[in-house]
């Protein structure tokens, strides 16, 4: 091995942990070019010796290093220096996370680890070539890109939009059956208008608790369906005689289940037993699957028109990008036609025309894909950090999105579980806030939820060390 | 005098009008450098006179130029070139005017002349400003802002706004009242869930067309209520037994109208009577008047915390930006963090910075002063053009704003008067697509509506000539 390039000075009364001197060092020399581009560094075993310290510090820092895509892991060979263009150099984040639920500021600094279900990780956000795409924009922008667009949204987006949902989630559609909107729920308001008044609209219970509370703010009355290992049960929907079922089937929230195949088939044909059935299918976070191929969305399946697809860039991009898709089956797209044509676009051009640079220029997917490593990189590494957690939980949802599920096996309540962790700086969130029909026959155990998204692995090691001596 | 500056060769076989000729060589000139800041341009007469032209086209020429801030005209003293800050170099429009309401391409181009009361005028936009706020803004950018805001909107673009309609409209509030939405039809469906179910509405009659569309969305039964000289008729308000009244007090649309304060106070008292009746207040383009003071809000003169203030950045900056405020009185407010803190903001951090930093630092308040003369000028031109037309018609409604009504006293239909004017090539409006009541006992004079918002003085100048040709 040729000289070593690393000459770290560790101070034991630092601050800062080993690991991060060890990141933040190396991090520095790639930085100010004294590491080159495919340079190969020492292995974890060797640099561990060297600075008398343990591998498993060195391990971190070079994990943290290839996950922020400083350094490139090659199987059998070792660690290299990535290529400079991955470089995530452009800025300094002042936070590590953006957060997918507004959150006032007096909440997020109360807690030294946050485990929210709802937290991103912007660090890898090419802020530059987004930077870059707007300016060129406005460098060209006529007047056109100051007016008004369509109400269902500029004709190029819904294009991308549309060939990207055909490829990445089989959803089968025409762009005029797209509607863009400036999130989610200003969508949902609008399908409040196509469906009309005093719909009955099932859930899966727990679900997502804004969609209830958006649903209840319609006046719609909204029946909770329980749920088995293959999501919610389709007897106990057409019992509950409702018109509208709203579903997760690719990643339930907070359940983490997967609707499989045959489950499926019996919802799309309950959906089509009656005139005027629809689901609703939210497809929030389907970009991250860890485990077998990805899902394609349900609509992909629906041969009668019955699913309305909505999803969201705000996830799978950054929360600041309002702009969300709904995907109209025909019958209900004349109705909108009809009841809602006329309202007008609530996202400006400005923004579809950058968003529609972004997917169509092959920066979305190239960022997906980093995104996709990252998650799963520190799925696997909370993981791996729970093992010692399994004698006490049953540890289950980890086949996709951004959070896991701890179920308590020890009879001890959730509100109990999370004071332990608050009282320790740890914030971790309850199932039962996700279940809606309190006054159900048997307490369900204890499930807590732990999300990982916006958080760095050595938060994930520490935040789970804590929980470690409170839990245990 | 000096040397004349001036040495343009015409051509009275080109395409071009003796007046473009002369307009464009000058701005040509300008733009190259050829004429100097503050330089003094001949006389129009003396111009006039070398050119073996008309005054007229000369006067035309001068005025685009001063319109379009190339020149500065000095009472007594003549025309200068203005100080560079002013001119709108910084790009080529390919379109006079932007829509405020979105219209297919088709129908844009099957007239020569429209006179759109919707079209605003966007060539004098600082796209320049806007983008170089845009590139500081993400040269900073950090996470936070491209997470998701307050619902309600960014507290610093809130307090703004909050000054900025205190300074120019009166209107009383805190920033703490104020929801920033993406478009007022957002908004609308906001207050749809914070007034609640089966609100009965009263509108002016006849009134803007797509309010009266959401508020029947909505389902609530909408009472169109006559309109006086003053405006919308108290007593027959209160006969109408509505919850909420909807109303445009500074500048009615279409009619024209302003409240005077009298008739305010009544509408106030009105509101007051009952508990739970509340005033819509929509100041579409109150920033535009050119007779007397500027009005101010009726919010101004309401000490009952009866009146929901609602206005748009659409009309004063441009209809892309999608950033509209709602001002709620307090039992309002109250209702909406109940029923709609939960709806997430539909408009982005980027987007509320970029605005908050435009009107802060006075662009905006430039800007408008800017529109103000602009809109002006083009309003005094019209109505010049116009007197021909007054044996015909009346000719009303040019105190705010950017459009004129003209009344037909020779009994023709306004079918037939549109009719005449489309197949020249001119698009102009009907009043009758604003009367939604059309079961009225004895059917009103033919009133045209004249938009000219969007287009140029020569634009002005040849549609009304083409109106001339067909009308008297």
């Amino acid at each position: 091995m040729k000289e070593l390039p690393i000459h770290i000075q560790l101070h034991s009364k630092s601050d800062k942990t080993l690991y991060e001197q060890i990141y933040e060092y190396i991090r520095n020399e790639i930085r100010a070019g004294s590491l080159l581009q495919n340079e190969k560094l020492p292995s974890a075993r060797y640099l561990a010796d060297y600075l008398q310290v343990s591998r498993t510090t060195v391990d971190m820092a070079y994990g943290q290093l290839v996950a922020e895509g400083y350094l490139e892991a090659k199987p059998k060979r070792g660690y290299y220096v990535s290529a400079a263009a991955d470089h995530p150099y452009e800025m300094e984040m002042s936070s590590p996370g953006g957060e997918a639920q507004y959150m006032p500021e007096e909440e997020q600094a109360a807690f030294a680890y946050d485990f929210s279900p709802n937290a991103i990780d912007m660090r890898f956000f090419p802020y530059a070539t987004w930077k870059k795409i707007t300016k060129n924009i406005l460098v060209d922008a006529k007047s056109s890109m100051f007016a008004l667009g369509e109400p269902q949204g500029d004709i190029e987006l819904r294009t991308t939009i549309c060939r990207y949902l055909h490829g990445s989630r089989g959803v089968n559609c025409e762009p005029e059956q797209i509607i863009i909107g400036a999130g989610n729920d200003f969508l949902l308001l609008l399908l409040e208008k196509i469906l009309g008044r005093h719909i009955h609209v099932a859930m899966e219970n727990p679900t997502y608790v804004r969609a209830y509370k958006i649903f209840r703010s319609f006046a719609y009355p909204v029946t909770l369906v329980s749920m088995d290992e293959n999501g919610i049960c389709v007897d106990a929907l057409r019992k509950a005689d409702a018109q509208v079922a709203y579903v997760m089937p690719s990643h339930q929230y907070p359940t983490g289940v997967a609707i499989p195949i045959g489950r499926r088939i019996e919802l799309l044909k309950w959906a089509a037993e009656e005139e005027g059935r629809y689901l609703i299918e939210e497809d929030y976070d389907s970009e991250f699957r860890y485990k077998g191929k990805p899902l394609p969305s349900l609509q992909a399946s629906d041969t009668h028109g019955r699913v309305v697809y909505i999803g969201t860039f705000s996830k799978a991009i950054a929360p600041a990008i309002r702009i969300s898709y709904m995907v109209l089956p025909y019958p209900l797209l004349e109705k909108y036609r009809e009841e809602c044509g006329f309202f007008s676009s609530s996202v400006s051009r400005i923004d579809q025309t950058i968003l529609n640079e972004f997917i169509r220029d092959g920066y979305f997917e190239r960022y997906l894909n980093k995104m996709r490593k990252q998650y799963r990189m520190k799925h696997d590494f909370l993981l791996n950090e729970l093992k010692p957690f399994e004698k006490d939980f049953q540890i289950s949802g980890g086949s996709a999105g951004l959070h896991i599920l701890l179920t308590d096996t020890k009879d001890r309540s959730e509100e109990e579980l999370a004071t332990l962790a608050e009282n320790n700086g740890v914030k971790v969130y309850c199932m039962g806030e996700f279940r809606l029909d309190k006054s159900e026959k048997e307490p369900e155990p204890a499930t807590m939820i732990l999300g990982y998204g916006g958080l760095s692995m050595e938060e994930i090691r520490e935040g789970i060390e804590r929980l470690k001596k409170v839990w245990l």
